[in-house]
């Protein structure tokens, strides 16, 4: 690993203690319960990635102003009310260790506290005029629900292609990164082009952020993270495709039988693991992974040297390099 | 009743024609699920109540344009996706006698799909350049969702006052209405004077047409629909607080008993709402509905006669004489 966190947050370290304070104080609300709930968010705060692609892509771009403040808001709001609804959607009782805002305060809190946390982004937005930040993130909104929508669909048939992963990541997780990207360079850089590349560059990140997380579902590399949920709940993912793309269609019947009827049962979970490992499905998505991590480096690389440069380089190889 | 929904219409027949086409065709997705789920949204379409509102206004106040039928696609579009995720908040199986999104596709599902259409909302709203009209909605978006959530707080503590429970239903039901007729008149009219005075005349609309609703529980006029079902979830509406109020502590301390501990049990419910019709709520909820009528026609009354504002009026005749 190149840097750490703490490491590649130098250049924008006074950014973002400026961003947390800013973002707390977006969180309170005259509605107790409400504001209740929001300091146990602003508690369990994960890594802030987001807001960093915001600001490091600003500042490769040009020179992080107000507006770049407010998009990163914008995101994290909307990265929050996503998670909070994501509760919901993955009936998890946990997230990042701390029990689920759904198993506190139960479904009907966790699904207004999204709606609550978006409208507070959207005024943010647009009380101050940011309609081009604001395009950007509503898309990503659209894609988002989208691409879980279409993963859920696809899960009940289980004959998911290579290119329709592709299209769910991209759609579900990838579409966010894009957007950080592209907001953190539209509020110094009014160029459509500019803008478009940094967004194509989040978009490859976030490919390979996505594919690095269904790794993780393997066992590789991750420390303390259950092992296989993804199979239990029918999700297709690339070692797996590729792994039943690359069999005959005796094991394939067999293995997708074992999805099918058993996927709750350890025992055939991890027969299906095995299988996965056998058939060199890890490699093969390792490999894309690195494939999409190369050509987000390429495009990054169109752009002039800076400390902010490295630093989201440096961002960028965490992504697909981290244990957790 | 002075008009029906259809006699309401004659002067926007035209506008809600092609509103109802230009909506359809916003509920498509390229995702078979959501397209079939749009599809079955469509069909269980209520009255269309607020789209009514925002075009009438804007007849009142104006010309209608584009804006003005863009303004209640992104109002139907908010207002479908707080639908379905009610679905989710009130555990509800049933809505407008259909199976709600919720029962036949679960929770994840219904939350994903508000995301999706409160986005498709957004969208419409950015790329035409809307700014006005979203700033008006992302506050009634940030309105209801924090009165949803207040009136939730309050339910556990059966302590609500009558100032609480006009702050809850202002929130909650009038600032969306009141968003109707600010959008309608903000889509044809800059006076942000003419505009607010529209606003506010919607949230005196929505405050009686909430407590019409809230009456409805104690089988006042509706039709068909089951009676207590606040009571049973602790929801604490006007005739109740009146009541509550009304009445020496011993019978006070007697029903809020009842209600903190037997509200499941019919019997103890219907001892709830015979106290309350003894006790004058019904009476009292009723003057205080007018009062709000008679605040709104008053506003609607300093705009100049037309076709549009006689509908108006009788749109806002219906919305307190309605059975259900």
């Amino acid at each position: 690993m190149k840097a750490d966190l703490k490491q590649i947050q130098v250049p924008i370290a006074s950014e973002m203690t400026e961003f947390e304070l800013k973002f707390r104080g977006l969180m309170k609300s005259k509605v107790k319960l409400l504001d209740h709930i929001m300091n146990y968010i602003v508690k369990r705060k994960g890594k802030q990635m987001r807001p960093m692609f915001v600001f490091l892509t600003a500042g490769v771009c040009g020179e992080i102003n107000e507006s770049t403040h407010r998009g990163a808001a914008l995101i994290e709001l909307l990265h929050t009310a996503t998670l909070v609804h994501d509760d919901v959607v993955d009936d998890a009782n946990y997230r990042r260790g701390f029990f689920s805002v759904n198993a506190l305060w139960k479904n009907k809190i966790a699904v207004l506290v999204g709606d609550y946390l978006l409208s507070r982004g959207l005024l943010l937005s647009v009380d101050n005029g940011d309609f081009k930040l604001l395009q950007i993130v509503s898309n990503a909104v659209k894609e988002m629900s989208e691409g879980e929508l279409l993963q859920i669909a696809k899960a009940r048939k289980l004959d998911i292609t290579e290119e329709v992963y592709y299209q769910i990541i991209r759609q579900k997780t990838a579409s966010l990164i894009a957007s950080c990207c592209a907001v953190g360079a539209s509020s110094v850089e009014g160029n459509i082009e500019v803008v478009s590349k940094m967004q194509e560059f989040g978009e490859k990140v976030g490919m390979a952020f996505q594919i690095k997380d269904d790794l993780f579902d393997y066992g590789e590399e991750e420390i303390g993270k259950p092992v296989g949920i993804d199979i239990k709940e029918k999700k297709m993912t690339l070692p797996l495709i590729f792994a039943l793309n690359n069999t005959d269609w005796l094991e394939k019947r067999r293995i997708i039988s074992l999805i099918r009827n058993k996927s709750d049962d350890k025992k055939a979970v991890n027969q299906v693991i095995t299988f996965v490992k056998k058939s060199g499905g890890l490699e093969y998505a390792k490999e894309k992974m690195n494939m999409f991590f190369q050509e987000a480096l390429a495009i990054l690389n169109q752009f002039p040297d800076s400390q902010y440069k490295t630093s989201l380089e440096d961002l960028v190889s965490y992504t697909i390099e981290r244990k957790k």
